[in-house]
């Protein structure tokens, strides 16, 4: 019924979470009936981010550089290591102000139904980040879902041997419960009592 | 704290109906980290639409030519006209198997809380195209909605003194429904008990 060039568009939209055909047709219809410019823009912006953003090659997160600004600072302490799933986990450990070493960001979490597992996840990437040297403590702030969890326990008992310290922020955060969702204070305080991981 | 394409791209999203800044965010980071192709998908058929999509002149729905498709079908009746809200419900118009005029897709209705009227909505095209001598009746399927039934009282009035017969499909559509969610039986009745509108 729709020109194809329409169908397309409305097909492509459907690779994006939580959008079905009929949200995806809303979409699409929104977009070239009402703000034409809107999509220009969206359209620009898709391939320039394909472009621009890489991983930074010391944390992984999303960086248009090869070593992301945060990487580099002075100010951080690099003898701490934090690992979090996402680079919004990230954003939430930055906004307790409670936190001065780095960063790794995993981009996901070992998820067997999912397919992924520590060589999907990239761990030994982690590894050689985690043993340069100058890295005492790495603290695990994976969520407290099952996932979370075995990604932690994984990590621990693969860094543990090699003389690291390895920390989990405490379980302060709500047991089946997500970083992104929790509030500051209560992730500050998970951060001050976290506690050493048995091997 | 994003990489300013990704910040671009997250902002770009939120053009999308529906869609705030969390889940923009949460769109982004997928189409980067998960979905690469999909997102080359996405901002190819963006582009390519807005280029290749137009309206057609006559029924003004969506169309990569001048003229679609079904206003040039030599299959359908020239002298009754449907007017519909948006191409969603036209489709529905044809899935009753119950109609074989032509149509014409207002793409909106008269909504003065968001400055649109009868101007906005180009009802003198509508005008223009009822009035070329062969169409004898225009059905009005807009929704039974407040504004829907707005917007075919406000064409009622503009139609009728021309001369042109104007009718409304029967209310078998629930009130406040929307015809998008209509089963096709309720339709096809609604559409086989139309009635005349008192200019
Ligand atoms: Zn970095
Ligand atoms: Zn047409």
């Amino acid at each position: 019924m729709n020109p194809s060039a329409l169908d397309s568009l409305i097909e492509a939209l459907r690779c994006l979470p939580g959008v079905g055909p009929k949200s995806a047709q809303r979409m699409a219809y929104h977009l070239l009936q009402r703000d034409r410019s809107g999509a220009q823009r969206l359209g620009d912006a898709v391939q320039h981010a394909l472009q621009a953003i890489r991983h930074c090659q010391r944390c992984n997160t999303f960086s248009e550089a090869e070593v992301c600004e945060r990487c580099l600072s002075p100010r951080r302490d690099p003898s701490v290591l934090c690992v979090v799933e996402t680079p919004v986990d990230m954003n939430m450990m930055e906004q307790t102000l409670s936190y001065q070493g780095l960063y790794y960001v995993l981009m996901g979490r070992i998820s067997p139904l999912d397919g992924v597992g520590p060589r999907e996840l990239g761990l030994d990437r982690l590894m050689a980040r985690a043993l340069d040297g100058v890295v005492k403590e790495v603290i695990l702030a994976t969520n407290y879902t099952n996932e979370g969890e075995a990604t932690a326990h994984y990590i621990t008992a693969m860094l543990k041997p090699k003389g690291v310290g390895v920390t989990r922020i405490a379980r302060g955060v709500p047991v089946g419960g997500e970083l992104e969702y929790v509030d500051s204070g209560t992730l500050a305080q998970a951060l001050r009592e976290r506690k050493s991981c048995s091997g």
